[in-house]
């Protein structure tokens, strides 16, 4: 099967990670159009793109016949319009949070793909697909933290830049925790109440940091969210869902961490060397194929370090069988 | 560029892994032949793998024109005949650990490799792939722990197949902590003791289960190793580096953990989202692309959950203005 | 100086509790006189303190010429009329929560002890001399966290008997948060403001659980507390603040763990042998002289252990000149 | 039962802890003589203890009538003899470590005690009363990690007095190891090796820091120390057991964690709240009991402090029954 051609629109920091990603690392699917609308940062993305050329016009990248999808990585007021035009063309689209700017909008939006009869759009919530969230939903799912009563968030950022206003924190931060808890417990949210606690002197003038969120869920769960995006300290975001069995945390620096009956806290050990090193794997033929497609064939362990190894695994069977220590005979290094 | 076009020999459980990440998650490579010494495994492997083909003979395969490169994951034994074929046709190999049986036969390859002058041979230590170990790496070479003085390793599995002898902890559970130490410490072993204590009474008879060993750098540095295969527990693998300015320790499930003066543990958070959240984008958008050219086109959030975020928001916004509780309106549910 | 002699009211479960602590734990102090609504109780426990006698009267217990000092842990409705009598008497007393049960007779309580321009009442807040509460503390009023703005707490008990209802949990749980509320920011709490969400299942029918908690303070920080006392878990009690410099979290099984820049997340290492075995050597002296009392003399390493140490650290010490493994001769045991 | 009257001989760092522990933190039990081969210092804590007298012989104070029991705090060289005179003398007598400087007079100490008939004698090792290593031990000897095989210790200290040598680093500290190993395992070690890794260059020069010490038990049992006293860091002691059914380490900051199947990683929570708050419990009492003997009469939260509790628990009562905000009304402050 041939690789997925994308348009990727919008290349700024989001956009441009997103190119980089697809062209370095994700299998089945390459970057063959690029827009933007400043038109020199397009040139620049896509030269660092083999094969993929310049759109000057958006609608034009994705009407393309050589596009198979589109990744939406413009600016919020610009996806109405695009995503249209990608439901128009019949073409999938990868679209950035926001999915547009209101909900009317948002709304029409999803009329008009319900309307095709086939789904078409994705938005980019990535952390459904971070390996703790997926845990935690794994947990809830499966029913062993019993019924879910109450949901604890943080979201915390070391600065935002100066342009930041207190309605942007709860549309471009406090959204990711409303789509964790739709994800997480699988029901919409029913109302907001937001809580202005003494702001920190040292945010931008004006700015009401920190915020506190509550959200009510139809069924009536608690959710109460800390957004506070001017820390000084780091990428700090947290999760705790407290249900009837039991209580599990992510988002602490150490995992998912469970306390339950009786009394127990703690967490899973990696069951196997798949689950402990499945990272390390993947890291290492990416950049083995990385390096022999340049030409320089080797980037890891050579011959040198296997030898070296057998020779030190030998002197450790022969003390195996003695007690003694072995010392280890090395011929001259040689190679790389 | 074209795909590196890969030979994969040995399909047993650790290569069909790698033919699947190949295939699945690796970008600019697929796999073209596929080699077993059991025809009908190399068989049921390639129907898995679109565009790739069986060959009969592994020096065919390694011979072949639509072969760029070799991954060998065969048994020990036919390593260095297969290895030297490569180094014959010029063609970069990664080899599973062992590099081959023994260590006069590992430096004859290392010789003949070194005669070419050109480096074509990697060896499948993945550990120095893992972003812990390379964290580690990171620490000692920046100089942050001050000259390491003393390692200890633990390396523990929950169980062995009924064939695994006392040697074979040597080779091929303890090899991975001899090539941990070189990476990290960036010299030679010169002497192993194997001390063994009371073996395990739930181990196969006659293992010895657990083993400790001792390693002596050539500048004098000490490591202890404890390796026990038998713990019926899961897979614990486990280094702390003692140097003159402070310790670390990785794999106690809760990332990489210093002890520095004056006096404080503790980790580093994640500094922003690229950092905490970028396997998750990479998870994304690969499930976007699968799911595109598998014609589902949506496998992840989709328009309603934009427009449901939307709504919440824009409560959110309204609270934040009058400090009440502000209600949720959602259109009827429609879509995926 | 002669030990203080304390009249003991109320000898339920707390005060029984109180008074095993003074009779063998506490330096300088003796329980003299026992009083029980139940004289049968009283009898029991007077038993078990040497020199101690039973009152049948709480009035009588709090005039007696031989008491110095009452301890109060009788129900909460005589709290008022015993702790106006102590102050009659001019009697220091330590007054388990709460004060009185409502805020009038409280703040008359406060109005009489003013009126006699010295201080003679103590309340049972214990949580304020926790080692871990006291860190915190000395962590906000030391200016590490910067000024403090939210404040995240939970309190969960595995369970509660039948009679537990939904104000109780606000009167007797919440109100040690409202203390350390209170004690970690030292100003009032200006607001409350109670959520109900969906309860837990398993909870008594009728019972409110669980109960979350907005406190406002005076000067505008925002403090949240879930109280849910029927999780069937165990007893956790967490609290983190987080100010203007990073934030710090107690109660995580795991110490005092710190946030600050530039990203760190951790806590302190003991920093000497009497942080790290001050309680060890307080417990060691005490049983010791518990069991010389009793006339058993030794009660924990015997002089064996301290004859079979040295023999071991002689071994060490030749193993330290030579490098070889040394032997431990040990003579035939005997002793205790 | 009148107070055990202690004869503290020595009163250095150690046993001036010792003698201030008795007369401020000990229940039963009270310094009466005093002495040290420095008069003035004897003077000095003796004035420090209401009701104790100064010796100037050790042996006087041992002899005196008005001394039930002694403390041994005096320099090593002096132990022997000044056993040997509380043996004859039939008092029990708490040695710190050691014992005295030489396995054979150790072992003549024990003949002496052995022929008496009656135990006299304990020493000083108090890590066997810390409460994690009493928790490591219940969790041994209760069978649930299966025979232990394997232990790992770590002891560091970050400083030592210049006049440390190699020596001293087997008998003052890796002692300490050496009586864990016998109690933990319950059996005697037979044989030891001291491995000298490359030094620290920040370590006085000379000492061989760190050292690994290897013991084997009697029946086989491997253990592992790491003594490094020159860390620069902090005080770091550590241990954890390995056995056929899993594994326990206590020292990492985290309380007791535990390994075992299938998979889990973890410790225990606090089952309650004399678990969670005891020790807070007791140092209340005790500072009360302090303030009261010393006419201040309360030292924690006042009769305002329960006051102000009881008026924010009724506003959190009422906003129970409306789910409005409701304020605190609070009178003005009065009292302490």
């Amino acid at each position: 099967m041939s690789d997925l051609r994308i348009a990727a629109l919008g290349v700024g920091m989001m956009g441009a990670d997103h190119v980089a990603r697809i062209t370095s690392r994700i299998s089945g699917a390459r970057v063959a159009v690029i827009n933007d609308y400043l038109p020199e940062k397009a040139a620049e993305v896509a030269a660092s793109v083999p094969g993929s050329r310049v759109a000057a016009d958006p609608f034009d990248a994705i009407n393309a016949d050589d596009v198979d999808a589109v990744l939406l990585a413009t600016p919020g007021p610009t996806h109405e319009k695009q995503l249209l035009a990608c439901l128009e063309q019949g073409k999938p689209v990868l679209c950035e949070k926001p999915l547009t700017t209101d909900s009317p909008s948002s709304l029409e939006v999803v009329r008009r793909e319900a309307a095709l009869g086939t789904p078409l759009i994705q938005v980019g919530f990535m952390r459904r697909f971070d390996p703790e969230y997926q845990q935690l939903k794994m947990l809830i799912d499966g029913g062993e933290l019993g019924q879910p009563l109450v949901m604890h968030c943080v979201h915390r950022n070391p600065t935002v830049p100066p342009s930041f206003d207190s309605a942007m924190i709860v549309r471009d931060s406090l959204v990711h925790e409303v789509d964790v808890t739709r994800f997480l417990l699988g029901e919409e949210i029913a109302s907001v109440q937001v809580i202005k606690p003494i702001p920190n002197r040292g945010a931008p003038r004006g700015l009401q940091d920190p915020q506190i969120a509550i959200f009510r869920t139809v069924s009536g769960r608690h959710v109460d969210v800390e957004v506070f995006v001017t820390t000084g300290v780091a990428y700090e975001v947290r999760t705790e869902v407290v249900g009837e069995l039991g209580s599990a945390s992510i988002g602490l620096d150490v995992g998912l961490v469970r306390k339950s009956a009786p009394g127990l806290w703690g967490g899973r050990i990696t069951p196997g060397f798949r689950e402990r090193f499945g990272t390390a794997y993947d890291i290492e033929i990416q950049r083995w194929v990385d390096a022999v497609r340049s030409g320089v064939n080797v980037d890891g362990p050579t011959a040198w370090d296997g030898y070296a190894a057998a020779a030190v695994c030998e002197a450790g069977v022969r003390s195996l069988e003695t007690g003694e220590a072995v010392d280890v005979e090395l011929a001259e290094r040689m190679g790389a």
